[in-house]
């Protein structure tokens, strides 16, 4: 695993898209952010699925590993934006807004955005099998995916949404392209309809899950713990707020053994690339 | 031509993109500028270009035009936005940022943008085609293309660019995706790869054209005549201002002649699909 999350930075690093121009900084800020990314999760996700059935073709498939990371980075970079959540970090560096002007925090953005579809347009895999990817990530990561998701959390920032509405947000925002990453490693993979199927409906498990344990670990652990800034903010959208610390923690334990159950359903390669990865996030609120 | 574009228009009223969920106003605000839309100029290219090789094909080709529409709407939108040019109007209705907010405007122009790909990934049409035509709208719409000279526009507002910096700009900015519009046409209407080179390179002239013809407008017509706000700004990047006003004409002069003999050397369907689109426009700085 590690290897490989080696070789798809190396590849990464290889690749930053690039704009030959006169501007003073525009192609450096392409690449800032990309470079700066953490665990490369989706794209993992994606390579492991592929990694379980045709590992031949990796390499090919590093092509559209990246255009989800550049999707997701366009998305961590919108969000970022004064009018967003106006943060100053991410990654631990300064925002594109920061470091530049807003100007370039949005165009950055608006590039990474299209040529997420342009990378997977050009990876070297069938043309049937690069559609196939553009349609998954283009209806989970656009309009009635991750955007709807988005605009419900900056709307309702301040008014209390009830579970199915929290539920509807989280799946939204952040599962649904968790799960378009592991059903587009399953369409390069060439795995049949019912495992593409289960690997999505896996996926959003797996985000909802990560969303509820969120919630768990900025009331429970410290920062220290945590690794990371944990906020008790009692006004906050969470699910510890709507279903108390306990009912969260009840909600969590069921998901996990639901995801558990998911990921033993799967074939042995498929489940043994998936445990590498996944196994140890499934019951992270109980440490 | 009148009859393509209320086809077209009719289309594109049936299929909005939708978002279905509880937020107040997300929904109207992704279909308010798609509505508000003025000429249609980019996707009457490109089913100008399909209906001169295979009038069969115009409705399957409806979608990507919407691609081609959904893609220079979101780039209008964020070229709107108090970071850009702060407007508060456009096509005669108030910005997304002044009817709604910031955020419905960032999010709505992200969500065209990743949209107009996955228009085209379920457009019905051969997968080969397909791809080509994400390549062409990802290539030009993008990094290398539209985002770039976006990008200089604004650095470059208030500093003095020479010709060639100049002419780079809005080769980038606006011709990439009028000659990509016109390649498009071409590959979804399986023309040869000379013609839709030839294609791409008449748009490239075209959209300089335009913009030549859009500086020797604002320098010599009142806001009456050119029915739309002129500007006559001598500190502004301008091809009136870096060659003289007679210089400016002169070149529009011949890089008209040169649309011109490049729009009669096309086969005679193509020539006179675009020429109902085309004709009018080459000389209208000489109005």
């Amino acid at each position: 695993m590690k290897e490989l999350l080696k070789s798809f930075e190396d590849y990464l690093l290889d690749n930053l898209p690039l704009s030959k121009s006169f501007h003073p900084y525009f192609e450096e800020a392409l690449g800032d952010m990309l470079k700066a990314g953490g665990k490369r999760f989706r794209p993992m996700l994606l390579l492991s699925v592929v990694k379980s059935k045709k590992p031949l073709l990796i390499e090919n498939a590093f092509p559209v590993a990246l255009g989800l990371e550049m999707l997701h980075t366009y998305s961590l970079i919108h969000d970022d934006l004064p009018a967003m959540d106006n943060a100053d970090l991410r990654r631990g560096f300064k925002t594109l807004h920061k470091k530049y002007d807003e100007v370039t925090a949005i165009l950055v953005g608006d590039a990474l955005n299209s040529e997420a579809f342009n990378q997977i347009a050009n990876a070297p895999l069938h043309n049937d099998i690069k559609v196939e990817l553009i349609k998954a990530l283009g209806s989970n990561g656009g309009i009635d995916g991750m955007i709807i998701g988005q605009a419900i959390d900056c709307y309702f920032e301040n008014q209390k949404l009830e579970l199915n509405q929290l539920e509807f947000l989280h799946i939204h925002k952040t599962a649904k392209l968790i799960a378009a990453s592991l059903k587009m490693g399953a369409i390069v993979a060439q795995y049949d309809l019912d495992t593409q199927n289960r690997l999505y409906n896996f996926g959003i498990d797996i985000g909802l899950l990560f969303q509820i344990q969120d919630d768990i670990i900025d009331e429970t652990q410290s920062e220290e713990q945590a690794g990371k800034t944990t906020q008790h903010d009692g006004a906050k959208n969470s699910f510890v707020n709507l279903l108390g610390l306990d009912g969260a923690i009840n909600s969590a334990n069921t998901l996990a053994k639901k995801c558990e159950d998911e990921l033993n359903s799967f074939d042995l390669t498929l489940k043994d690339s998936l445990n590498d990865l996944l196994l140890k996030y499934i019951y992270r609120h109980k440490n």
